[in-house]
């Protein structure tokens, strides 16, 4: 969606706010209701999405009239911040609420409001220019095209810091021109990314890197999808072999519940590489017991719609047998190079 | 201290120890007493150095002959990641050691051993190659030299990347070259780092920008100090207004305790410039009141030795007659501009 279409969503709402005064009447919006109840699995688009239950918040209700208020300033602030060709962190935002008299709690409350506006819209907040604080990391032999002011039409190899480049705002907006890359590599931890970086296992395998750095924020998953979708990158998954690794890499292929409202997050023919429970002892990996939290996530990922593959459901039972867990980095058990030239290899065949 | 320097300083250490054991003697190592009482403040050096108290770890004795052995260890692989030209987390070191049989209980224990490395030999353990995952990042006109395999001699600009670039293990091992710019501007947070970005506030005011990340990495104090000292770039430190981030600053100023066994950290002239108590009231910021945690957190300030400073006392004393405490986001309530017009254009002045 280019920046004029989005200035256009919310000009229009305006606009309709607008004419109901004028014909006398309280204006209302319609909201896709976002309790869990209405979270369903699409198993067609393979993520979840917002069933067809929705909320009214009607502005002659007094009940209402206050998150009423709130949802058309955060309209007013995103209207600002793309025409001023600026952006802002959703902390920013909750402070700038201030001068305009809007009352919020706490910054969960506009937090709340945000979402509300894209589930109104359904445009992303990054869209409007609005985004968390939290950044990964990308290496590998990738063009891009900045498009941010003072950039724009910049191409930037994406192996040129041999730290990697945060997925902050700038690469976020960029474009995919061509890759070398045959393949793009997810991996949990910094460490394992410094290690497939400097140990030039991204040359071995032609493959860019992406450092999730636990769950992957929206912004990387979104920049993970463009470069498979745009650049035919298949895209894998290399997290800790424990029930939130697995999970992790389930949250990249299927989506997740707190983005049900988001559309196109979601890479269905990604794959979790591991580290699978069988890994753990097909490697001799040292391994810690699963805890009670972990046990307890288990049950709850085995009743979860994203869960019912065949694969999937051998993965949470092989965790139940073997009662174990373990981390990217237990490879280096096995020196330095093993995970690269042992376990890599082999799961890149 | 240059790669060779290191090698022989883990040669000799262990030629020591092959001796004395040639000599049918039971070898020792004195390590300098890290306990807070062993830990003083140096007002010439500016910073905390560790006392002359010493400890002796003596392999005759069978309370010691563990701890002997893990250091041992300990030496043994970062001679192997020096020489192989590698580098490693601290994770990855505690996982290395399961391969040895060498027995720690944690990662905490591992941790402490490497801790142990650095007074024996007075080398710091990025020297070895040896490094934590915490990252924080840096924008502004510097050209640096990278010296890392696959781009030795390469030359970064580090306004290449409008994200800005991670303080990684590559940029931390680089060699500053040049500089357009005349101070260097550090920000706790990074949502003030991407605003000053994006608003050019870098141009109008010739900075460096570094993204601290909360209390900075010693990774990137250390890139901060090579800058002022190599550069002759001027050090200014921008926290959010409360006890904690007064201290993020004082750290990079005067040193940590935890860092009091390293020499070189710290940057005796850097300056603190807000946000300050009296900040608070003179932009009229929305703050909130001090919690116990806060005002106890100032009681062990106003003891602290690095704050008997005039200026120091001053800043605390104001903190709690104000009884409030601000962040660097709540400038925000003034509009996206008025930390960079107003706010900075008065500090920078």
């Amino acid at each position: 969606m280019s920046k004029r279409n989005v200035v256009e969503v919310l000009t229009d709402l305006g606009k309709d706010i607008v004419s109901t005064l004028r014909d006398g009447e309280f204006p209302t919006f319609k909201l896709p209701d976002r309790g869990t109840k209405n979270i369903v699995y699409d198993s067609a688009a393979d993520q979840f999405i917002l069933g067809n239950s929705q909320i009214t918040r009607d502005s002659s209700n007094t009940k209402h009239i206050r998150s009423f208020a709130q949802l058309i300033w955060v309209a007013y602030f995103a209207k600002q911040l793309i025409e001023a060709d600026r952006t802002s962190s959703l902390r920013d935002l909750y402070y700038s609420s201030e001068a305009f008299g809007i009352d919020f709690c706490d910054q969960a409350e506009s937090d709340r409001m945000v979402i509300d506006l894209e589930c109104l819209t359904g445009v992303p907040r990054e869209k409007f220019g609005i985004f968390p604080e939290e950044h990964s990391s990308i290496f590998g032999a990738v063009t891009m095209r900045y498009t941010v002011r003072g950039y724009e039409g910049k191409e930037v190899d994406l192996t040129m810091s041999p730290d990697g480049l945060p997925v902050g705002r700038a690469l976020m907006t960029a474009e995919p021109i061509s890759t070398e890359a045959e393949v793009l590599l997810a991996v949990e931890s910094g460490g394992m990314f410094s290690r497939l970086i400097e140990t030039r296992a991204w040359e071995r395998y032609n493959a860019v890197l992406v450092q999730l750095g636990g769950q992957a924020p929206r912004s990387t998953r979104s920049l993970m999808k463009r470069l498979h979708d745009e650049l035919d990158l298949p895209v894998l998954i290399f997290t800790d072999g424990d029930p939130w690794g697995m999970h992790i890499a389930q949250v990249v292929i299927s989506g997740s519940a707190n983005s049900a409202h988001i559309m196109g997050l979601t890479i269905p023919d990604a794959r979790w590489i591991g580290v699978t429970p069988s890994d753990i002892v097909e490697h001799a990996l040292p391994s810690e017991p699963l805890t009670n939290a972990d046990l307890k996530r288990l049950d709850e990922l085995s009743r979860d719609a994203r869960y019912t593959g065949m694969e999937w459901k051998n993965h949470i039972k092989e965790f139940r047998a073997l009662q174990r867990k373990t981390e990217q980095q237990a490879f280096s058990r096995h020196g330095a190079d093993y995970v690269v030239d042992t376990y890599l290899a082999r799961k890149l065949e």
